[in-house]
């Protein structure tokens, strides 16, 4: 049997998302093997992590500096805010390096099954943003599911007051998709943001 | 973008064991939204790890003391080693408590593909304990791989000069399990030692 010591090892590690029992008993054992090259460099990561990282006031990014260097870039455009769910969201959306606005994570989905609403998110906040500042639009980016689609629809409602043009990220066949392999929900979605072929 | 101190932490968590790019990023996304809850519970069980857990002289078990626990307790049988690749092994060979020798961790298994040598991994140890002490038997219960095949072969080899008796666990069908469903090999193996069905 592990020892307590290893056993609550297990335990905080089983608790990190897409780990299971086994699977963190063979992550803590790979730790315990390898203390110098893995474990040690590890917690050193995590140290400077808890010190340096901070979570931006203005839109929720994860960043050293607050506002972070997204929010206080003044090259990008400040009228556009793109509202994700999630900083592995606003990650993505940097990866392809298409959008030049700034961003708002809600961190988290409005739920009423789960109860949660949108005081527990960050979407009060998202509502001020639009309303004082310079703000022209508002682009959902929120993830195609209810609570996504329920989420963007009370932000939509809430903004509807202030004169800021709301849009979605377009649904349809992805780059690269197959008809043949698509559900039923996309292609009816496809087939009825269908738009002209020339231009 | 990740700032540099997320990104090294992803970079350091997609090092363990069954882990990713993608799913090191949704650990770390995890740890930093959850700072209080998540990150420092782990960061100190992990320091108590460190501070806590060595590898035991004599068997290579992990535990807070050297000889560790099972090395240590009289009430276990220490003419009979078991002998065990990993650490894991001797916890799933714990946790049937039905084993109440004292047993050997080699730490690896021997590979020429790989060239790991019987130096390499914890076996001159294992010659030089079944030698000295007083053992009457060794009981392989390695992988029923070709390494761990290769590695029980070679330590019964080097084994056969002193007194004790080599054993190794049986191969067959798991409890369970349906024929319909069991490769060849264990099939073979099954009927190769098939045994007297009464007694």
């Amino acid at each position: 049997m592990p020892t307590q010591d290893i056993e609550t090892l297990i335990k905080q590690v089983s608790r990190l998302p897409g780990l299971g029992p086994r699977s963190a008993q063979r992550v803590v054992l790979a730790l315990i093997q390898k203390k110098d090259s893995l474990l040690s460099p590890l917690m050193k990561s995590m140290e400077t992590a808890v010190k340096s990282v901070n979570s931006c006031g203005v839109c929720g990014n994860f960043d050293s500096s607050d506002p972070c260097n997204i929010c206080s870039d003044s090259r990008r455009d400040h009228s556009t805010i793109c509202v994700v769910e999630d900083v592995s969201d606003l990650w993505a959306l940097e990866r392809c390096a298409f959008f030049r606005g700034v961003y708002h994570v809600t961190g988290g989905l409005l739920s009423p099954v789960k109860g949660i609403r949108p005081e527990d998110i960050n979407i009060p906040n998202l509502i001020s943003r639009a309303s004082s500042e310079n703000v022209k639009e508002v682009i959902m980016a929120l993830s195609a599911t209810i609570d996504g689609q329920t989420t963007a629809h009370y932000l939509a409602e809430h903004l509807q007051g202030i004169s800021v043009s709301i849009s979605g990220i377009a649904q349809g066949v992805p780059v690269g998709g197959e008809i043949n392999y698509l559900d039923d929900g996309t292609l009816s979605e496809a087939l009825r943001s269908r738009r002209p072929f020339l231009g």
